[in-house]
């Protein structure tokens, strides 16, 4: 008959397996980062090459084609290396589901780039197709972040998601600027739809100052170029400020050269929040087997003890051994209990996105949109109403009940 | 190398895993569900017999006993095929450590019973010591209301969940109501604590029929007696209502025999939730094998179709086959979003008992107070609010930044 100790020491070891399993999630979220930094570069430079029909960055465009699918390999030996058939993770099949998404989507990465080489496609559209597969990696670390049940790995996890997601609206504002400045018209919907790609930045910035370790924080104000900051913010005043709607091309070189140091920093600090998440598990792990160790042999000279000397006591065990098995069993509940409610104030930070993502869903279903379009009706509904996406999706949501067809 | 359809699959086999578990669990929070029964029958006849010393309820005491230590058997038969090993569940620590609560309080039973047999403990003493029992059983299937990731089970697990909590008021209620017949008093603040016993059951009852299915609201209406509520309700009325603070001690045992007919009926009740629940379980595991062997089927046939006669595409592989591959993992993706948004939704109603938890764990670290105390000066401060218990438990934590000690 499994004992109270058995129970005890098992939730333990239910913690260390799925702590085990996070270390390795870390190391997939790593090489995904990995690959979305050389996916974004590759993202940039085909809109320039597109839209200079060509005359610009064809080299590059080569050697960061090549760059890519190096990292592409890095994520795809990560994904073998998951352990699809017994995982302990808490939410396996919406991380499989967005790895098979993401998967699907890599298939497509080869006739893209034959349409971007063969100048067969506007800039645009390249563009929002490797949006869409950063959209589809970023998502498989969201559920990482989403699965974590130990609160100081998903406070690892939710920084660098975050981080990752700001970085990726400055790479969509590069784009976005690099075909503002290339085109030479910039009018007020365009200014708008800019300022709101910064305040996006922004916002995921500020939580991942929120959950980022002192010394992540500290390798991110490094990372800051006060000169590249300086012209960065410049382009950007002119390009959100432009009176008459016109902007000087000549301009699109410094602004893309710019905000590509600005985003190579980034990767750096992106390093850190890896290596970070790396150390926690490891350390997280360390603790938790330490202290299996320890409990493990508390108990066994417990109960070497109530065997040698304690008289019989009234309960199952003698008394001194009762109170002793008690004090244990409390502690480890009382810190279950701590670590479940830090969780959940981690945790709720992601659910923001949940929000957004719901009520996108909603947009799709009922109003028969594509994923892209419902996103850009809750952006446009924000821009206009002068409120924070979430805010929009939130008031979406509660209409929700009204619409016909939904619950 | 590893493809979207072989991630596809596995999170399908992720889902029927946890489905497994589930209905081992299930098989589990059956067999607390009959153990709580005897655990709440025996408390009440220890109340009678300590309070008449002895003198009624003697024989049925020792037959209660027996069929109380039968059901711990059966709970312990169902503990030992947990597999402790290689679980699945989400939060198989924290289900383990309640478990460990509970099988250190089941140590502490027999010690209990003698005291009780040797009329060596004060009724309300021994009252508390089966209500910390019979919380800790509800507390381990609360975990397992909270781990389900599946909609529909987590909606059969919460109705069974908040209709055995009830039922648990009811029992107290009973105890209380019991005591304050048998010495004749019942103050304005026994008055106000058994409204309060009156109302934490509506509340639960009300969460039950939020989420159970027709059948089992059906069958809840079926066993209701109206007779026996009307009794109930007549008893309720002269003991919450006695202006003098004076009672008849006569009506102790018609108040006691007409409460255990309301709660032996509610019995049946728990017994058609548990069936359901392993329907529920049974049918979603049933259609998630179904939906496996059928997604198996169709990528099969698509990829044999894709050899045999489609020309080779530009992806990976040929346009027709990629276009119903996605068509798949866009599916797939959008049941598990769909799935996990109701998840949420069904889970909101679990919240609520987290926050009340958490309250209670700050004001027994910042308090010192024992886990009773700490509930009980929650309902206290509702019942001097005129508040529901949640929403002081909110109060208490918004002020938790402002308490020495506290994060």
């Amino acid at each position: 008959m499994k004992s109270g100790s058995h129970f005890l020491l098992a939730a333990r070891q239910c913690e260390i397996a799925e702590l085990e399993e996070l270390a390795r999630t870390g190391e997939l979220v790593g090489a995904i980062g990995r690959f979305i930094h050389a996916l974004q570069r590759e993202r940039g430079i085909s809109g320039v090459f597109l839209g200079s029909q060509g005359r610009r960055f064809a080299q590059q465009r080569l050697q960061q084609v090549a760059a890519c699918e190096g990292a592409e390999q890095d994520v795809r030996a990560q994904l073998d290396r998951l352990d699809t058939a017994t995982s302990h993770a808490r939410n396996g099949a919406r991380l499989f589901g967005r790895v098979a998404v993401v998967l699907h989507g890599l298939a497509g990465l080869r006739p893209l780039r034959e349409r971007v080489a063969a100048l067969d496609l506007p800039a645009s559209e390249a563009t929002a197709a490797f949006t869409r597969l950063v959209a589809g990696l970023l998502a498989v670390i969201f559920e990482a972040a989403d699965a974590a049940s130990d609160p100081q790995v998903t406070r690892a996890l939710v920084a660098l998601f975050n981080f990752m997601q700001g970085k990726e609206f400055a790479g969509q504002e590069r784009a976005f600027g690099a075909r503002a400045f290339a085109t030479g018209e910039s009018d007020a919907a365009a200014q708008q739809e800019w300022a709101h790609l910064i305040e996006s930045q922004q916002a995921c910035f500020a939580i991942f100052a929120e959950f980022a370790s002192a010394e992540v924080l500290q390798a991110d104000r490094a990372s800051h170029d006060p000169a590249v900051l300086a012209q960065v913010e410049r382009l950007r005043r002119i390009g959100c400020t432009a009176r008459d709607g016109r902007l000087d091309p000549e301009l699109s070189h410094a602004w893309y050269e710019q905000c590509t140091l600005r985003i190579d920093a980034m990767r750096s600090v992106e390093d850190r929040l890896t290596t970070r998440l790396r150390e926690v598990c490891e350390q997280r792990i360390a603790q938790a087997r330490a202290e299996l160790r320890d409990q493990r042999a508390l108990l066994e000279s417990l109960i070497a003890q109530a065997k040698a000397g304690e008289p019989a006591g009234s309960g199952l065990y003698g008394p001194h051994l009762e109170r002793s098995v008690l004090e244990l069993v409390q502690q480890q509940s009382l810190r279950l209990q701590a670590m479940s409610d830090e969780l959940d104030q981690v945790r709720t930070s992601l659910n923001e996105r949940k929000v957004i993502e719901r009520a996108k869903g909603l947009l799709m279903a009922h109003r028969n949109l594509s994923e892209d379009d419902a996103y850009k009706a809750l952006r446009q509904m924000a821009m206009n109403q002068n409120r924070r996406i979430v805010e929009v999706a939130v008031a979406v949501l509660s209409f929700a009940d009204m619409l016909p067809g939904t619950r």
